[in-house]
């Protein structure tokens, strides 16, 4: 049994997949979070159908919008 | 009598079935959660029409997309 | 003048109909909640227009997804 | 100057109609409900177009389901 | 400078104007409210492009469904 | 660096225009808030494609309505 | 690993991106923000495929809109 914090905790500074409502992907290296599940990403890309439509050196994703982070 | 998180952790190691709101479905085995229903799923599936669309090793599911969880 | 969660706890081991937003309707015994209005279902049955769509020996309903139930 | 929980204090055992979200519509005997607007409707009708589609002999109806209640 | 619930005070039995969300209008007589601008209405009136369709002596309305009100 | 509140305390008596969700703007004197942003507005234009539909002596407008407030 | 408000922190006098729900963007200068990331962007532009569609001195955007900040 594992905390889901915990899992984002051990994720710090390795890639992850973070798909967002409204039809929203990211992948990015994931420098940070807060318990409200608010991320911080580097060098993220903004993914819409499989294609790169975005990149950000950083970016700060509101929490209540992840529908699932993939390590 | 049993409480909704009881269920969820006695579920831990086993092979759960998540819908989600937005049409989402993932099938794969509980490995934790918290008080907000927010799950760690490994060994995920995200289906779609009974098809597997997705696979991911680790998958951090966000309580509130949650409709319903069967063990 | 009763509580909505005492007619939940009265309603513990009887079947409850219950009716979700997105146009979800279930059938089960009602096997435990809590006071978010989370629900543990035994023996459920998702429906769709009167029709058994789905059946699950064990579920729990997330409560924000909850419209009314009935027991 | 009147509470709206006070109201429904006083609208106990009364007949109120009950509008909900999602175009629903219910009439019944006000048996219950909490500070969150949960709500127990004892010889509930669910309406369609002023048509009765529905009747429950008890109802907890989910008090973010609301729009307003009228005694 | 005052505050929004001082203002609601102020204008209690007197006429006031309610624009809820999903396109509905109330014209009423505030008789009451709580922190959660969950709101008494007297003599209450459902508007539908500036027309009546629908009276009520006594209505409470739930206060997330509120987008402004004037008196 | 300065608060969003603090924003808006700077704000009392001067204008400002208002975007709420669902297509709404207004326009007017800022009268009053608190800190879930409800806004008393005086003398509110209701805007559409840049036109004025409406006007108010005075309106309370419920701050999770809000997309931006601009002094 | 680093809180997402640390990050905002950061960014105060930067310019951001803000990706708002509801299909709107902005450009500005981050001049304040609180826990619930409402923030005070100086200078912002909205922006609409591309292009600049309004123009404000100041702006507080309340943060339940945010999808993403981007220093």
């Amino acid at each position: 049994m594992i905390k889901p914090l915990s899992v984002l905790n051990q994720s710090i500074n390795r890639n992850v997949i973070v798909e967002l409502k409204f039809g929203r992907g990211y992948r990015g290296v994931l420098d940070g979070f807060d318990p409200h599940m608010n991320l911080v990403l580097k060098n993220a890309q903004e993914l819409a159908n499989d294609e790169v439509v975005n990149r950000y050196s950083l970016a700060i994703v509101r929490g209540d919008n992840v529908i699932y982070i993939s390590p």
